[in-house]
């Protein structure tokens, strides 16, 4: 675990520099809000996807081809994260005051749309750095096709908050759309920048995916169980908005009477809740087995990842397709 | 003029088709919001600028390769007025309730990022109407660019609502961002889609973004003086909100004692104000002359562009550069 983490350490270094060196500009105070969240850390997972898969597949050379798409990648959900951050009141996010909270709302949203912008800009760039033409177009395909899946999957996030008519099937769906789709998009990047031809970019894409579906379900994990000094965020901030994560679903299908009860009434989000009673909503989750339940998708969504990398044929470098599995083991393992 | 609005009204129906056939998906209120502004009419100049251009420039089939270009840049152009309404606070747009008064502010900004996603995704789409791939990188390109530029002349605008160090060069750098850079770009996908070398796309480039600016002073005069009835806008919004618009600053600038403090007052957004104060600041501003110089500078910018057109060798089409010259006297003499 050490070691994966110190790869996603090398790679961050890599791409915050091809970012902060282009995300520079007037009004200061816009780019300011735009790299707020960036100088703030986070484990740049996205970009380390790209890149190693580049890097599996055509050596030193595809890794330095993926830089500017992983760089777009980590653009993009840093603009998802202001703007959900925003939706979904929160106050912290990477141990710091989240961007609305920092500059107001409306500075939010445009240092959100400015880094979407830049995002798109980013792959235009990546004839730069060895792509094709006819590549740089593939990419920015796959990269519209994810921003639009993201959208539609933070819209049944939003509207999840408000129903109980949530089955797994509705969750894992949903999941796929709101964090699948832009791991999906960072594999095939780095697949394209690979040199990879479709049905190789089309497997990655499933890497990707599965492991962002593991990915999400440890941090649902996470937003309930994991200690706010490691994650960066405040404790118990899902439960408090109601969020119909897996554990939660799980939960509330096998509590009964008052238990059940008790859950269901403190995720109503228009019920005013004290830190007691969801410490007592978490317990009663852990005691209902879903933690175990949710903890065992996520293994089977992050094995099949593993055994996806695991049995391609040909491929550059070892090395890059050991870190890749040991990155699906990394998505379900992690505390932060 | 009549004859320059139907020619929009022609084009608004190839374009709206083109948005409405693909702009379909789930969760269905996502889509709606999403739509809402495209459904509620607006003038499409902005596709127009684009599709006269390639026409112009290429005949018929110049103007067909144009159609998603076109798209795109309505799609973004919606995607902007519905983030400026959440941070404007504006209540009504196009006649109807604004995006986030409707459906509330998370899904208008969500809505806003899924037209953002795609307007890049019509570009992509651009290779099905005869764009090369090549071609297709370019306007790629043009759009990420002018995105850029649109957040950074939102934030300015935001910035001048707080202070009164805001010069008519100040003013006009920000409307040449936050307007003349999306018309800019609507110009140059309408060269790139009429074949045009890089010398004549700059050249249209210019065109639109003068009409650009030229249309944002009427803009700034309607929102004072314009008949609300047509602008669909409620009356004296900008005056509410403290915006530096040129006729402001120019009234600002001339105004004197009493009738300047008056002015002053009324601008900062923190004092509350009633109709009739803002109908005595509105006078205030037409005594002044700032209105007459305002519209004056209009009319620099749309003849500068109209000259730019005229002056074009060899066009395919003169009727299109006709209605290209038409266009920019309306920029500055429309009533809505």
């Amino acid at each position: 675990m050490g070691n994966i983490e110190l790869q996603l350490v090398k790679y961050a270094k890599v791409v915050d520099h091809f970012i902060l060196e282009r995300l520079s500009g007037s009004p200061e105070n816009l780019y300011k809000a735009a790299l707020h969240l960036v100088k703030a850390g986070g484990k740049r997972l996205r970009p380390a996807i790209a890149m190693l898969i580049a890097r599996m597949l055509d050596g030193i050379e595809g890794e330095a081809r993926a830089i500017p798409l992983a760089a777009a990648i980590e653009t993009s959900h840093t603009f998802t994260l202001i703007h959900d951050d925003i939706m979904d009141r929160d106050d912290f996010r990477r141990g710091v005051p989240t961007v609305h909270k920092t500059w107001g709302e409306s500075w939010a949203i445009l240092a959100g749309d400015l880094l979407h912008a830049y995002s798109y800009n980013f792959i235009v760039s990546s004839v730069e750095y060895g792509l094709t033409k006819s590549e740089a177009h593939e990419a920015m395909r796959i990269l519209t096709t994810a921003g639009i899946k993201v959208s539609r999957g933070q819209a049944y996030d939003l509207l999840f908050e408000k129903t109980w008519d949530v089955s797994v099937v509705d969750y894992l769906d949903m999941v796929f759309h709101k964090t699948g789709a832009m791991m999906e998009a960072s594999a095939k990047l780095g697949a394209l920048a690979g040199k990879a031809g479709a049905d190789v970019i089309e497997l990655m894409g499933q890497y990707g995916s599965f492991l962002g579906v593991a990915f999400q379900i440890r941090d649902d994990y996470l937003g309930v169980f994991g200690d706010p000094a490691k994650t960066g965020k405040p404790i118990y901030g899902d439960l408090r908005r109601g969020k119909k994560t897996l554990i939660v679903i799980y939960a509330v299908n096998s509590l009964k009477g008052g238990d059940r009860d008790f859950l269901v009434r403190i995720l109503d989000p228009n019920v005013e809740k004290d830190e007691e009673s969801l410490a007592r909503a978490a317990e009663l989750i852990r005691k209902s087995g879903a933690e175990k339940e949710a903890l065992n998708l996520a293994r089977i969504y992050a094995d099949r990842a593993k055994e996806i990398v695991g049995r391609l044929k040909n491929v550059a470098d070892e090395e890059a397709r050991e870190a890749l599995i040991v990155l699906a083991d990394y998505a379900v393992e992690r505390e932060r």
